[in-house]
């Protein structure tokens, strides 16, 4: 399945890209996709239902994150041999794992907004596990069982705020707006290969990154077997899992991302994203995805 | 105000300690201390109710985390002058950010569980600060604003996840079970001078921490503008801001908690915690906070 939120951004509708191309809503199946719709009871309610038989949203909606409410958004460093390479770093005898905010994240197609104090902001295609039934101390060969399925993420980076500001990459990570995912969230069952797929980022139609899952140093299920032995990994968190060679920071000399470029991003059978890149500006807030998750509706 | 969430496990409600030290059910006012609640009009709302007209809540409620739903749990390291004289390590320029998992939050009392390939567990009395309303490039002189209330946390941690399994921290912070925050969230007005509140810690009644906010290098207001030029803070989101001395990796011998122990942890004003120490077990979602926060129920 293609698994897709739709709508205006903070009030997104759950929906789904049926075999005919249609997006259709959900909203009377599950609330949103996340949380328990994501794990295996979740995903067989959803699955159950004739695609046909639901409503059809407005073919030209919003395509907000694939994925809501994420709890944890783990980002890991360095996962690609021929990027590892290109940033002269040596290959990790084990996964680095950071952070990213969860309110960073945005559409597939959303604006992406330089921070205030931005100096070198620059671009990362990746491939994003989004987990479904809880995963704690689980070992590799059971991993897959605790995957919903998978999705393109853009784990934009504010380079200076990564590698000069005191150690731990958080700070570089979680500028709002740096976590676009989607377009869709595709359930594993149809995402092919997961060791073979070909992933691409143009910046204004110049090809600046290229690469295959195949030179991933850790693979999806050792990844979250990994993970799932520091924490527990719950229904709907993220994990972006590297990228491939091409970054800014690895050309002669290091380019980054300025107001007016346009990233077009891509994973073979995952879809595509396209952001514009804009300024800073005070209503940052208005890109944000994740407004309130828990709150009420104060009167006025 | 003393705000609190009492009762089983991720079925906490809303409540406060009233003047007369009885506890008041919040459930009429607000859905749960977390988001929205949290933000000046939120605690407006719950100030403008006379606690005395609330229902009484059993007085042997079980207090869970005093903050639901968190959306990022943010640590500070070595914040403490004397704390980082006691690692070895430099004063650091600014503030070190890692993060643990909001999964990992527990109420005050609750069990702290080992990890399964636990070798090095260790305590940290903590001052934690939740964020009220939302902060974005806030000045330091603007920062208090935007904070709800501040509370007692133990920033429990796996000394060798931290520091010899591939550099983020957010491996060894991260263990369910690993953030005790409470027993109350007290809100600013009520909290007295954050730069002079006494902490200590004990393991089986041998005082191991004792120390003061006056030696925190960077503070509160700082902390929460730095914080927020690099990520959007959002209601309900926590910055526990980095412990004093006498951890233990630091003792000579360095010592490390086992099954059995028992640790109290308190700061001036805002309450005590007592945790036991228990070995991994399977079962350790039952010490968790925040099951499937944005789930639905699955028919049975």
């Amino acid at each position: 399945m293609k698994l897709v939120r739709f709508g205006e951004a903070g009030a997104e509708r759950p929906g789904l890209i049926g075999a005919d191309g249609a997006l259709r809503d959900l909203s009377g199946v599950v609330p949103d996709i996340s949380g328990v719709a994501l794990t295996s009871e979740g995903l067989a309610r959803i699955r159950a239902v004739d695609p046909a038989s639901l409503p059809e949203a407005p073919a030209d909606a919003r395509l907000g994150p694939c994925v809501g409410r994420v709890g944890n958004f783990i980002g890991v460093g360095l996962n690609y041999a021929d990027h590892a390479a290109e940033t002269g770093l040596r290959i990790p005898r084990e996964p680095i794992l950071f952070n990213k905010a969860p309110n960073c994240i945005v559409g597939a197609n959303d604006d992406v907004m330089l921070p205030k104090a931005e100096q070198r902001t620059d671009w990362e295609v990746e491939l994003a596990f989004v987990v479904g039934d809880r995963a704690y101390n689980v070992e590799p060969e059971d991993a897959l069982k605790h995957i919903a399925g998978v999705c393109v993420c853009n784990d934009v980076s504010e380079r200076h705020f990564q590698t000069e500001r005191s150690g731990q990459w958080v700070k570089g990570k979680s500028s709002p707006t740096f976590g676009p995912l989607g377009p869709w969230l595709v359930t594993l069952d149809e995402a092919g290969d997961l060791d073979s797929l070909d992933m691409f980022l143009d910046v204004d139609g110049r090809r600046m990154q290229t690469g295959n899952t195949s030179t991933m140093i850790f693979k999806v299920p050792f990844l979250l077997s990994y993970i799932s032995s520091f924490m527990v990994l719950d229904p709907g968190d993220v994990v972006t899992t590297g990228t491939p060679p091409g970054v800014g920071m690895g050309k002669t000399p290091p380019t980054y991302l300025k107001a007016g470029d346009t990233m077009r991003l891509g994973i073979t059978g995952l879809g595509e994203q396209t952001q514009n890149v804009v300024n800073f500006s005070e209503e940052a807030g208005a890109h944000r995805a994740h407004a309130y998750p828990s709150g009420f509706d104060i009167p006025r």
